[in-house]
């Protein structure tokens, strides 16, 4: 399996980029990791290595997209860009799979453009992982498309079940519509007519779900409009930061709370390590033709090892063969549906 | 004053919205507080009390919507529910405002079809406060209209703005945007054509706002779409339990972590005190020709006394009338738009 990594991508690149790589290199001897990027910067990172692994080789790209570019422009102007580079590789067969921390905007539209669709999808989506009581409920889509038809939820629901089935090991994934309120006839037209075509087809759908139930673990998968889910997981974010560094600053007032904060410091740290993005390493944008694996802005290299464990995950367990196949079944239902 | 408490409405009623009205009649012994539901169950309620407040009138409802019925049945066939005798109470002048901890889609409902919307405004909305770093931010709307034009969130803006001066006692109260991202071109179209119409007006408009930065007191007002304020809250009060419950279920394996989670009691007792719902009694139903405070389903005496509080500063304010006032100097604006 080749694995290239956009190395100009992401706020601490190339610096943790490089590192990820290398140590994905070493964890994954039978890969091949190609690091995309300026090749005089990659190669001064790498030579702060003993040694590069072998399975380490250079892809010089000399442009670099800004988070500051419009999408658009990146891939229009930027045609040398690690990112563009980096997915055309997926496109001509030199990589079997893509991972990038940079422009998340840039990087769908450059998947979108070179890779193309799968057969049958209508759109790709993002499906990110957020930690539950009893393990983690994957979100799709979550920025890819702020302009979701029932079909394009649908297709999500299939996709992402596909992809908690191989990736996360779950055998029947639970799929929940995430709506205003839990009877069948909530919500607006999107989230109606979304449930209707759910309902009525052989997916294990449950109904709808209420923000507030993603963390019960009511469903291993949530679908929802990449408006919502954006915010949704943006949110989250600053919601848990912010109510961490409450905790905190609270607690630093008194001498008695502060040792009281030392002593709890293994449970924020289980708290910290469930919630940690790097964790999950990266989120897969589902639907194109290749594996396209996002990452965090701010991922360190641990982040990137582990977006390029789940590079190879999805490319070995062939998950976008059974999506193909997933959607063909379903193909009868949703033909007459726009 | 006069306000109409659904006394039946909320998952501990009449327990706790009549010990809410006794409160508020001791706090506000000018204003005139009148139990509207079952006469003999109230009645039950206060001869627990050594003595009524005077300021207490009971009005017989001999109706109560249930939680799960459906919105539009319990306005069409329970005519004499609490919640629709306390809105009626207001629109036939017999009371200056009402709050209710009942069924939010039927008070909404009752509060539209019997009080109808105020002289300009075209939706009316609700808003919520959320804790940030530096005090709290108004998100508008968060439930009662699901299908958002952009002169709806454009008007949110201007009633939130209204609201957050008079009863937050904000002088010139920054509206932000929910967005996916702060540049100016951002979003899907209901987000483009909002900002245009916010930008061209006279109102205090600071841009997009992202998930994460509501915390951090970018906006002092956030206008959405009822659909992902209403997925939003939810998220947060599930997002914000289910830290807290790891937090402390982590805490409780260990000895030392347990004595620490002690120590630590009163910096958790902030973070839920600036959390709690219950502070701010309710939210306000922003757009219909009297005052409608919407109260947690879970509301105990203090949230409701505290909704009767916000329910007279609307009334005293005279918020409506400078919600009129203010709509009509953006009029001429908004009167190209639909």
């Amino acid at each position: 399996m080749r694995i290239a990594v956009d190395a100009m991508g992401g706020d601490n690149a190339p610096y943790e980029t490089v590192k990820g790589a290398v140590l994905a290199a070493q964890q994954f001897p039978d890969s091949e990791i190609i690091l995309v990027g300026d090749e005089s910067a990659v190669r001064r990172e790498l030579s702060s290595y003993r040694a590069t692994p072998k399975n380490i080789v250079i892809n010089h790209a000399p442009e670099v997209v800004g988070m500051e570019d419009p999408a658009t422009y990146s891939i229009r102007q930027k045609t040398n860009s690690s990112i563009t580079r980096s997915v055309e590789l997926v496109a001509k067969g030199g990589a079997d799979a893509v991972v990038s921390a940079g422009h998340t905007g840039a990087a769908v539209a450059a998947a979108t453009l070179h890779l193309r669709t799968l057969k049958g999808v209508r759109r790709p989506g993002i499906a990110a992982a957020m930690p539950t009581k009893h393990g983690v409920c994957l979100i799709i889509d979550i920025g890819a498309n702020i302009a979701c038809k029932p079909i394009h939820l649908f297709q999500y629901g299939v996709m992402a079940t596909v992809y908690s089935k191989y990736v996360f090991g779950i055998t029947n994934p639970r799929i929940g519509l995430l709506n205003i309120g839990e009877e069948d006839a909530k919500g607006n037209d999107l989230a109606k007519e979304t449930f209707a075509l759910l309902s009525n087809s052989q997916v294990n759908f449950m109904g709808n779900v209420e923000g507030r139930e993603i963390f019960d673990g009511k469903a291993d998968i949530v679908v929802c409009d990449g408006f919502v889910g954006n915010v949704l997981v943006k949110f989250a974010e600053g919601l848990a930061m912010s109510l961490l560094s409450t905790i905190k600053s609270e607690a630093m007032k008194s001498f008695q709370a502060k040792i009281g904060l030392y002593l709890c410091k293994p449970a924020f740290q289980t708290l910290k390590a469930k919630m940690d993005f790097a964790e999950y390493g990266g989120v897969p944008l589902l639907g194109v033709n290749g594996s396209c694996i996002i990452s965090h802005g701010r991922s360190d290299s641990r982040a990137i090892r582990n977006a390029i464990r789940v590079a190879l995950q999805l490319t070995q367990n062939k998950v976008n063969e059974q999506i193909i196949s997933e959607l063909e079944k379903t193909d009868a239902l949703t033909a007459s549906t726009t």
